[in-house]
Parts: C-alpha cells; structure tokens; sequence
C-alpha cells in the first residue's frame, strides 16, 4: 500500500513536470512483449527512453522463438546478458511463478494471460485520484467481458484494498462470481466511476453470439444511457476501444472521458514503478 | 518556398560536415510506419538518431493493430503520450486530413498512398541542386510508373513550382493526363535529369502485361538508349530498383547514376526537415 | 592470432568490469539480421548500447525486401546512409564475398549460412580460457550437427589455430570428413570441453529420423552418460538447446554447465570486436 503511494506521487510528479528526480542514465531495459500491444508496449518504452534508460525491445518473429526457444529458456538468455531490467508480456497465466528464484533481473509485469496488468490497474488509480482526489469510498463500476480482462482482475484486487467500493456489470457470461454484480443502468446512475472493458475477441473460444449493436445497446455506453451517470462521473476504458461496441463512436472522446488521459499517464505511472524499482534505497 | 530553400541549405550544411546546429536532444520521435520500407524508414530513424533524439519504431505486426485498432485510434494513442514528433507513412492517401486539427504532435509524412512524399521530393531536390546548382529552367523527365508514384506526384507539383520544365514518359496506362508526354527517345536526348519511377508491382490492381525485357527496352534505361542522354544529365530513382526492369543491371550504379547519392542526401533531408519542424523560431 | 589475443584481452576486461575504455559514443550501428536470432541479435544491440552507440535495429519483415529488394541492394542503401557498422546474419554461406570491394562501411560478421560465426567462437574461446587458462593442448568435443552448424565450422578452424586438439561425434549423416571422429563415450572420458551442437531441424532438407529420445540416448548428454565426463570437464552449446534432444532437460543449468556463461560472455566479447573495428589506432 505504501509503496503504491509513493509510486502514484512520483507518477504525479513527472505528469506535473517536475523533474527533481533521479535519471537511470545507462541502465539496460529490454522488453518482452508476447503477446500485441501499442499502449503498453510503447509507454513502457518511452518511459525507459525518459528516464535516459537504454532500450532493447524483442521482436518475437524475429528471434529464436522461431527455431522453437521456449518462453522460459528466452527470459534466461535476456537474464544472462546482464541488464538491469525485464518488461514482460506473455499470454500464459501467472508466467511469473515459473521465473520465481530462477532469475536475478528485475521484472515489471506487463500483463500475464487473463489474470495481472498491475501498471494499468496503477495508471486507473492515478487517473481517478487525478479527477477526485481519494479512492477510498468512491463506487467504481467495471462494466464488460469481466472474465477475459486482466485489467479487471487487476483492478478488483487492488481497488477493493484501497477501500473504494467494485461493482461489475454485462452479459452474464462474462462475470465473475465473487464481485457484486449491479445492473448498467443502476451502475451509471450511482457510480463515481465506469470503467467500460474492451470485448476481448482474440481470447474467446466460441464465437461472440451477439450483434455489436446489441451488445452496445444493452452493455456499452451510448446516446441513450450517458444520461444517466451521476454528475461529475468519469468513463474509463482501458484500450484499444471496440467503437460502437463497449462504446459509441461519437461518445469515445466525450466530456466524461479520461481514455486518452489514461495513455498519457500510463507513460508517467510506468515511469515510476521503473524508478521505485531500480532506485538504490 | 522560401521554407524548402531553408531547409535545402541545413540539408546542405549537413552534408558539407558543417556541425553548428542544435541538437534535439531528447526529443522523442515516433515512428509510424504502416507500409514497408527500408530507405525512408531507416534515413528518418538515423536522422532522428543524429539529432540525439530519443527514437521509438512501431511495429504494426506486434501491436493492437493485430486487435483490430484503427489507423486513427494508435495515432491518437502516440498523440497522448506527449511525445514531440510522428513520422507516419500510410498506405491510406492523404490520411493526414482525417487527423487534422484532431492531434497535437507534429507530423511528418513519410509517404501517403499514392499521393505524396514530400521529403523524397525535398532529397530529390537536393541531389538536383548539387549537381546544376540550381532548379529554375532544368528539363526534367520522369519515366515510367507515374499513376501509382506518390514520387511523381510529389515531384510534378513541387519541381514546377521552382521553375523546372517537367515532363513524363512511360506506358500509356500508368500516364497521368495534366503532365507533358515526351516519347522516352526524345526526352533523353534533351532533358537535363531523368528520374526512373519503381513500377509498383505491389499496388497494380491487375497482372502486369508484359515481360520485364520488353519493359526495359521500351520504357527503360538500357545499354541501347542511355548513350543517347545529354553530356552532363543525371540518372535518379527513388529505389527500390527492380534491376532489369527500369534500369539495366550493370547501368544502376554507372557513371551518369545520382541513386546512391539519393539515399545518402535522404538521411540530411530529413534532419532538416525535422529540424526546421522542431526548431523553437 | 594477435588481434584475437587482443580482442579476448579486452572482452575480459569488459567482463571483469574494467571500464577504462574509450567508448563510441554517437557511432551508429545497423543490424541486419535476415535470419531469427535471440542470443547473437540481443547481444549485439546490447554491446553497441553499453559502448555508447545509435542503435538500429532493421526489420525485414516491414521493409522493401517485402518489395523485392535483393540482400545486395539493402546492404548498399545502409552503406549510402553514412553509417560507422553492420552486423550482417544472413543464410547465404560467405555472403560477405558478393559485397567485397563495393561497400565502405565495416562489417561484423554474425552469421553466414552453415559456413562462419566467428563472434560465436570468439566467446567460446574467451569461456574455455576462463576455465582453463589456456586453449593449447586442450581436447575438445563438438556434438551433433556438425554440418549445418556454423559454430562448429568456425570453431574447427580457430581452436585448431590455437592448438586445440579437437573431435567430433554425432550421426554418421551430419559429420564433416576432415575432422578426427571419437565415439561420444570415448569423448566424454577424454576431453575438456564438450561442445553439443544444435540439431538444426530448419536447415534440414529431409525429415528427422529418429525419435528425440533415441537421439537424446546416442548423442546427446544424459544423466547415463554424463558420469563419464572427466573431472573440471565442462559442457557447451551456443544456444537454443533442444531440451531433452542434445542435453537431457535436468543437466541444461547443470554445474559441468557454462552455457549461461556463453551468453554473458557473448556480450563482452562483442564490445570487444567493435571496439577493435571501430578504433583508431
């Protein structure tokens, strides 16, 4: 908990452009990314270059993963080029406890499979704190593919602890049993916050048994629903945004949005969570 | 006008070693390239490298690009993390209009479809100067491909507008009807520059009609027709070269060949015109 | 032999974290890597990174090789962007000959074909005499496909140089006639160093005809037949290691093992070669 606090401090400190910071001048980052991704991916290396870092991005289909390297035996070549830091993405759950005791480089998760994406879950507090100063006590609606979204996994986990109130909403299929599931309607009407979670189609086995424009009308934001949410409530998302799916096209960049507010700190948050890392305490 | 001629005399400077510019020091620029390419896309990233700027390259096949996000949607995600430079090609003509006044990042086009590609025009430009000294009242010819040469298009309006006397040359079916036809015979025999045009296999719609030989001899540079060229006349391309088929193999780097001195011109362009972009005035 | 000394010299050197160097700072590197690689690739960019370098990393996927363009021409546009280095790996065996004479910029070979990998033996060198001191006199094993491998062509010719005495062991089909052949027993109870190759599945033009394990049992090291092996004899393998086919999973990181070493030293050797291209002296 406190070391969340101090992260999201020094995150605020770089969004206000005070630069009274250490740099990390000649530190090695090479990140590994499994799985596509341009908001992570690419924040995590221009934080790296911020922070005056050397930066070495892997490329998947241009490396030994094509002569059938494993995940594992990958990681431990990077471990053993000496460098200070690993940024990684991977599809597989939980990657993490396969590393665990068998590497001495730092690691930055930056997403595992369904289940972590703890810098995006960091740059949602950020951006929340931004809007309303405190979490502790503001309701806080997930709404979509709940089940797929390692972000709402994530969020549920650390938003619960630092006392804000989690409800989730969508089609059924989607949910998950141990949060307090609220109807849409209910949920705008009541919550401070609605994080609306990206439909992740690349990640369901059967075929999405509904119309986008079904789904939009029943489980995403549109011209009929916004009205509903409270005074003062944000929408989040945490991208790339299915348009006119989670959310009508002409309402993505609305007044309530903070999605493109959310990109920009996920530069500063993944800046932070570097420095708290590498920092010599 | 007075901006190109500007930023051919930092291009020149550069090339002449002249090393008494500002540096970019720690600007980030991002690189978008959403088409293949070798000589724009590395001369841009060298150039950036020079300026000491912090370089990011997208790489489309391992973005969300890959989730189905739009063109649209990963410029506006670069656009918000507060970096200081884009450098975007696309295959998309014109794409620029669908960002404008939508982004605040400074852009560069790096080639539009079949429309543009300005700074390819700018190190054309350059290579013409270095040899003549001057634009106004050279005879210019264009041979081949023009319908599908974002280089020509580029060339004809910017090249007119200093005063060169363009004309073009090629297969009927890839002519565009506003410029002035000159047999390819005739056009060697008395134009002071020829430029060869890439036949763009990639964007032809149907088969190409004939065989490469007969291109050659009718359309392209070959040991039959290159002596009928002006003493002092240049040979450029804006490569890639299909050898053999615009230009006969042995004939790509003969004396009267401007092609490699194109590429190495691209690198200076291109810190110049960034520089020009970024440069507090 | 001298500049190997030299270059070894100063690899460990790197290694022992003696820093009083000259770096390269703002010398730019250009990676042209056509094959998959982790190990060489990474090692290469994270070398060029400590001594200070601009770093580019090229693509082929998202470049004009995608149009056609030849290896020879992509390496003639590099040379014409004013560059200080190339890294080439390529499947063309001794592709350096088609560009003798025709480009000016230094080349490091990181890879041709089935034929050299001159860095790969420069680090194994620099692992052995950290072992022992001295290569002279010392027996060496090389394992497995030696005729598809590079590293085992490139180490027959040096380690010979230096008065190593080495054997080769492995199936009938992949081993080269004029080197000494030993049956892997025999080899395990004689030599110092054991060198197991990669069975390079993707260079072979008939299907594998065995199964893993029968080749595991016969050729590979196992927990039957690494009791054999000499006292302070160590094991080696450039990497990626087939699990279970050249070396049995359980004895990869075992303490006869010095394959993560290779990996570590890989770097260093690497500055080294740079440094000693690059230098002036």
């Amino acid at each position: 908990m406190e070391e969340i606090d101090e992260m999201l401090e020094t995150a605020q400190m770089f969004y206000d452009g005070k630069e009274d910071y250490k740099r990390l001048t000649g530190k090695i980052a090479c990140n590994l990314f499994f799985e596509p991704s341009t908001r992570t991916q690419y924040s995590f290396q221009i934080a790296e270059e911020k922070l005056e870092m050397k930066v070495i991005s892997f490329n998947k289909k241009s490396s030994s993963i094509k002569k059938n390297e494993s995940f594992f035996d990958t990681v431990k070549t990077f471990d053993s080029f000496g460098i200070d830091l690993l940024i990684i993405r991977s599809l597989q759950n939980e990657y993490y406890k396969e590393l665990a005791g068998k590497i001495k480089t730092k690691v930055i998760n930056a997403g595992d499979g369904t289940s972590n994406h703890p810098t995006q879950s960091l740059l949602d507090i950020l951006t929340i704190k931004q809007e309303f100063g405190f979490i502790k006590g503001l309701k806080i609606l997930m709404v979509g593919d709940i089940l797929h979204s390692r972000v709402a996994h994530s969020n549920l986990k650390i938003m619960k602890r630092l006392g804000a109130k989690v409800f989730i909403s969508g089609p059924n299929e989607y949910l998950e049993k141990d949060a307090i599931f609220i109807p849409l309607e209910d949920g705008l009407l009541s919550c401070d916050v609605v994080i609306m979670l990206r439909v992740q189609f690349e990640r369901h086995d059967k075929k999405f048994n509904m119309s986008f424009q079904e789904y939009n009308e029943k489980f995403g934001i549109n011209s009929k629903n916004i009205g509903f949410m409270k005074k003062n409530s944000i929408i989040m998302h945490p991208g790339p945004v299915n348009r006119n799916v989670e959310i009508s096209d002409n309402l993505v960049e609305c007044e309530k949005s903070r999605i493109l507010k959310q990109v920009k700190n996920g530069v500063f948050v993944r800046m932070a969570v570097i420095e708290y890392l590498l920092r010599n305490k």
